[in-house]
């Protein structure tokens, strides 16, 4: 996960973002779950900079986005109780996958947080569009 | 708990998570709850050095398989509310006992992370067979 | 703190860390010490998303160049046996102050992790150079 | 950094703590700090399962070996306050470096604790030694 690349996936974001009419943070992060570019909006609240990267890295270790792993962790779902002080467990987190010569692998994530729920998933999937197509 | 048996009980754990074609991490605890061995298949989930131990560690404190424990945290549940930053409470935590000459006693536990959680508990399940027929 | 100006700051920073040879983190953070901003170079260490938004939250926490700080933290100083998981006492980190018609006040921090002691600062220096010059 | 490795070169710092007559614990982790792999000797402390990661963690973040860094952090040094909930900067843990195209890049780390300082750099000497000539 490359700077350059991060940034203009966080452009998309917030593009996006601006659409939508939200105000949110946006966080890229490397296949380590270790932060590699965060912004948050003006005006955007302060639970951006502890929610974004914890979905962010969330998508990474759990590898699915983290719209899917809310089922998962909601009472009878089969992983409620997850625990751990990194985790973010709704919507706005997507996983970026490559394949370097070893079959595909989780080499980064996303996290957008700020808007609603449904803003922030079509935020970070603007972002993950840049990584899909780049 | 000692190193060499940890081992044994990875290594059945691992053989296990190769039969059903799943990539999981293994952490084996002593009675303190305190790390003794952890193998993290290549390729496996960055979630694996929370999860694993973090049932681990669980199934001890508790003295009950993780499985068994997740109900009882649930909403209507009698421990809804357990909070804790080392808690997983679903299934791959099973707590290992013995008797020393004072009574059972939990003196160690198995965690596997990284499968789906069926999976997982049948990982554990194959370590634990080590240990009870050790 | 606006995002702009917290991406012109940190424009500046990395253009100082490129003229330096280093490798960088820069943070930039509002005046709760909230992170607005973070760009981690390419090849960058990993302690770059702790160190740098600690550096800049330390510096905002106690209104002081984090350079300064170093020696009240050290033995001897008055301020020896400060702790806190989010502080981080040696140079890199540079208070931003204003004047809304209350005085001066604190309002935001940049943070530089990655390079020298002396690189670091000189990043940080950098970015506040933009914002005294805003 | 994958699991076979991991377990060689734990194995090798194992056999040197056994010549040193030390009872210690080795962790070996991946680029982004994540363990792979985790050994603690029979009758070894239960510090281990905290200080060898940490120190194959910080080896990681910070790029060079942990002996290397004690002055660094010790008072007068220019790091002194370095702090992180998991920075452990004595002696024992080491960074092992490849270069798959990029140049040298820091993959993964080795972290003994348990004997002395002295004894858990020569076990970790000797985990990375197995790396260097892997």
């Amino acid at each position: 996960m490359d700077l350059e690349l991060a940034l203009r996936m966080t452009e998309a974001a917030l593009k996006q973002a601006a659409r939508e009419g939200a105000l949110v943070s946006v966080a890229v992060v490397d296949g380590g779950g270790h932060l590699v570019s965060f912004q948050r909006m003006t005006g955007a609240e302060i639970a951006g900079p502890v929610l974004a990267p914890g979905k962010a890295y969330t998508s990474v270790a759990h590898r699915m986005a983290t719209a899917e792993l809310a089922p998962l962790v909601a009472p009878g779902g089969e992983l409620f109780g997850l625990a751990g002080d990194r985790y973010v467990c709704f919507g706005g987190g997507v996983p970026l996958w490559a394949d370097y010569g070893e079959g595909e692998r989780v080499v980064g994530g996303v996290g957008v947080s700020g808007g609603t729920v449904a803003q922030d998933v079509a935020c970070a999937e603007a972002a993950a569009l840049v990584w899909r197509t780049r």
